[in-house]
């Protein structure tokens, strides 16, 4: 490994890791208390006074840590991100954490306790109200704390803030020059962010990205990641008559546009979930030798996948994650007719809608899939409009498909695995937590982030702390403490040991 | 022609025709005030005392015109059929002639008139309200009567009675003996009918059937149908992940149940509307030459039909009609997901659901269609299950597709054309109406008749009188008058001139 002589020894990273865990076994109630004080800040990003609020505060706990700080905007009215940063002297690496302190709406109906009054909890599923505040014995990391934001994306902030707390008592200088990067709008699909990360390029500048986001691998065990699939999501409609007409006088003779959707959608994508478009596989991005040897060692959860969710078969590669450097043809929703059961009308309905996308791997683009598709379609007969036809354009072409694409498509982000970079942060992370993290090429999803990782051109590296199962974009969202706990560590041991 | 030297002449029969147009001129705001008596009765089948002022109403007018009278009914509390029967000293034949009393339920909204207070109005588009009452100058016969079963099904009573009414007045014999029979819960599926036929089977025989009901020919033609194609009707539940999948995630390895049910339905039918699976046509009885020459006789409608539907194709057979002694698959309906939108969950769906029926043609029945669909399902590795499977059913098997066959499939219904009875019912018509009447050799549509016509192991023919556009089961049903009066000349001639 290049960086071999640069890297601080697992002994060394031992230690910090000690250190790190006395001192926050030495200050749990004060790290639960700030990020209670954190959570009940309401936060739902279409409130742009709440969400400045949170910018306000979370920009004091950074200066109080001795970071530069800025509130950066795309244009007034817009949410702020909070900028932090802390030059460190004789560090060579500029490391930029990204989190987003913004959550997903709460809604009225679900909550066992109000979503802006964090609530600790006992392990689940008993789930039941805790008095964690007085004492002095530890707090039992499987306790949970509900609150929204309390795993996505709040977390990440507060195992920062407490990293930089745990390090400074231990006087440990970073290894790296901090840039913290803390979005405000990113539960909405970042509508202004690309704008404001290109208003703050040179700001921006540095040596690898750090997106802490998203919850942590089903096992259990630290997993960094290095991309995301893009995207490119479109719905389809196809027409019969202007009216329906009843099914046994006219179905023999007027076209269904139920049977045509089907025969569209089987000749997209086969029973294995191959994609039949063709050249559609042209610009997918070869396997490297160092994504091969991660999915291969990605520890296997496909059977007890498989027993979790009742599949008697899967579909693509065996693996899960072998999937992910291809492109994925998905049909999210069919409808045609009124009602799928026995009191259907017996008519043939006048249109079928789909609502589809693909997850692109490396090397596509949203643009190129567009026009693979289209083409496709039109060989193979359709007439492509982007809104109803009137009765002229349907009398006189046969086969008539509405193509609408949505906004926002992406292409994927992928950040090699053998750069020194990447490799750098798989290490940190390890000697942390004491055994080899998995290494996941790519995430299958797509990231609202692609946008903003493709302008910064730097190595990416996707890195979660939260629990699996913290109800993330649902009532009772919840943190584990322990994960906490294990974060502080990781984001201590990526500050202060991190060095390529 | 086997039966001309029993038939009436055309000269006869133009003689008859005249007879009974110039009564009709004569009475027509006697008539017309029958009708109104007979529509304002209301009729919706679900309430006993209503159809059973129906059927004693009814009963009457045929006592007072000297038929031997019954209430028929399968059990106490069930909708009664009047039966009424005139033997004819001399005639050979019995003909029965069936209706129905029963109307469709009336809804709330959308009358221009109270469905049962029967409302005269001026011609289509203006309907206006028309004072009809006073007067001895001629009605229009372009104004029509609004009310619920003005079209469907009471018309063919009224004509029936008027009919009756005309031949007495001018001392014509009928040639036939006359059964009526008309039923009270048509409109309800006729839950109860063909245990009331079958419980009267001898009080029921006769020579031929003639089904008066549904609106006649878009040309205005007089048209005669020899039958209705069968039904067997079905949902189809094809099952993925027992919970939601997100789609990037786990659309590359997770079945899709969108997928497999577009693959299941392409499957089923070609783009032309061919049926493949094996075997399906092989019980399909051939095409007589009767019916051949009497299909290419039909009328050309498909030209401006596919006009007004705004249809750049057809499927199947040029001519509607021709792909009617064929089976019609149709998909009535198919849902996965939640919504069809750009904002359609990015997630694989827990399952889809389809809605389809096969129209069945002479020869071909529910149960053989349902063997071989199901033997077709089977051989392309599915599991054929009842209820939605436990998760046991779903670990061992691959392929699940849920199947329910819906209640109540019946087999088609299918006279001969060259029958003499077929034969004559046409002649006859066509002497009344001095042109030769439109001859289908089956209805694309299933009726819920199938179960009584095949009961009675006697020829039928369908024979028509309402307007086509009588917005029959819908909001302002209308009869032309022009049709009522039609209706009495047909149904006179039918009963004085019909032999064979």
């Amino acid at each position: 490994m290049i960086s071999l002589a640069l890297s601080v020894s697992s002994a060394q990273a031992a230690d910090l890791r000690n250190t790190v865990r006395a001192w926050r076994s030495a200050h749990e109630r004060t790290i639960v208390t700030e990020f209670v004080t954190l959570l009940s800040l309401p936060n739902v990003a279409t409130n742009i006074a709440d969400v400045d609020r949170n910018a306000l505060y979370i920009e004091d706990q950074l200066r109080a840590r001795g970071l530069e700080t800025r509130l950066l905007r795309a244009a007034p009215g817009t949410p702020a991100a909070v900028f932090g940063a802390r030059k460190v002297p004789g560090a060579r690496r500029t490391v930029i954490f990204y989190a987003h302190y913004d959550g997903q709406p709460v809604g009225q109906k679900g909550w066992i306790s109000s979503p802006f009054q964090p609530s600790m909890r006992s392990a689940l599923p008993e789930a039941k109200p805790i008095d964690w505040q007085g004492g002095a014995s530890p707090l039992d990391p499987d306790w949970r704390l509900f609150a929204r934001s309390a795993g996505d994306d709040k977390a990440s902030i507060q195992a920062m803030l407490s990293a930089l707390d745990a390090l400074q008592a231990a006087h440990v200088e970073p290894t790296v020059n901090i840039k913290l990067l803390y979005e405000g709008e990113e539960e909405q699909g970042s509508p202004h962010f690309a704008a404001l990360v290109a208003r703050n390029l040179d700001l921006l500048h540095g040596d690898l990205l750090i997106m802490g986001d998203g919850p942590m691998h089903q096992s259990g065990k630290q997993m960094v990641n290095f991309g995301n699939r893009g995207i490119a999501s479109f719905t389809l409609t196809v027409y019969g008559a202007t009216r329906p007409l009843h099914d046994g006088h006219y179905g023999s003779w007027a076209p269904s546009p139920a049977v045509m959707m089907a025969h569209l959608i089987a000749g997209l994508r086969d029973e294995d979930g191959h994609i039949l478009i063709p050249h559609f596989y042209d610009d997918v991005a070869p396997v490297s030798p160092a994504d091969q040897a991660a999915l291969a060692a990605m520890p296997p959860v496909e059977d007890d996948l498989k027993r979790a969710l009742g599949l008697g078969r899967t579909v693509g590669p065996a693996r899960l994650a072998n999937g992910y450097l291809e492109p994925t043809l998905n049909v999210r929703a069919i409808h045609v007719g009124d009602d799928e059961g026995p009191s259907a009308a017996n008519a043939l309905a006048t249109q079928a809608d789909a609502s589809l996308d693909f997850r692109l791997a490396p090397g596509e683009t949203p643009a190129h899939t567009r026009e693979l598709l289209e083409t496709y379609l039109a060989q193979q007969g359709w007439l492509i409009v982007r809104e109803d036809p009137d009765l002229k354009i349907r009398l006189s072409h046969p086969r008539i498909v509405k193509v609408i694409w949505d906004e926002g498509g992406s292409i994927a982000t992928k950040t090699a695995l053998d750069l020194p970079a990447s490799r750098a942060v798989v290490a940190s992370i390890g000697r942390t937590v004491g055994y080899q993290p998995i290494t996941l090429p790519i995430v299958g999803a797509s990231s609202g982030m692609a946008d903003i990782v493709n302008q910064l051109h730097i190595p990416m590296a996707g890195v979660s702390i939260a629990n699996y199962d913290d109800n993330q974009h649902a009532q009772n969202e919840n943190l584990r403490l322990g994960n906490l706990w294990d974060g502080i560590e990781v984001y201590a041991g990526l500050l202060a040991d991190l060095s390529w």
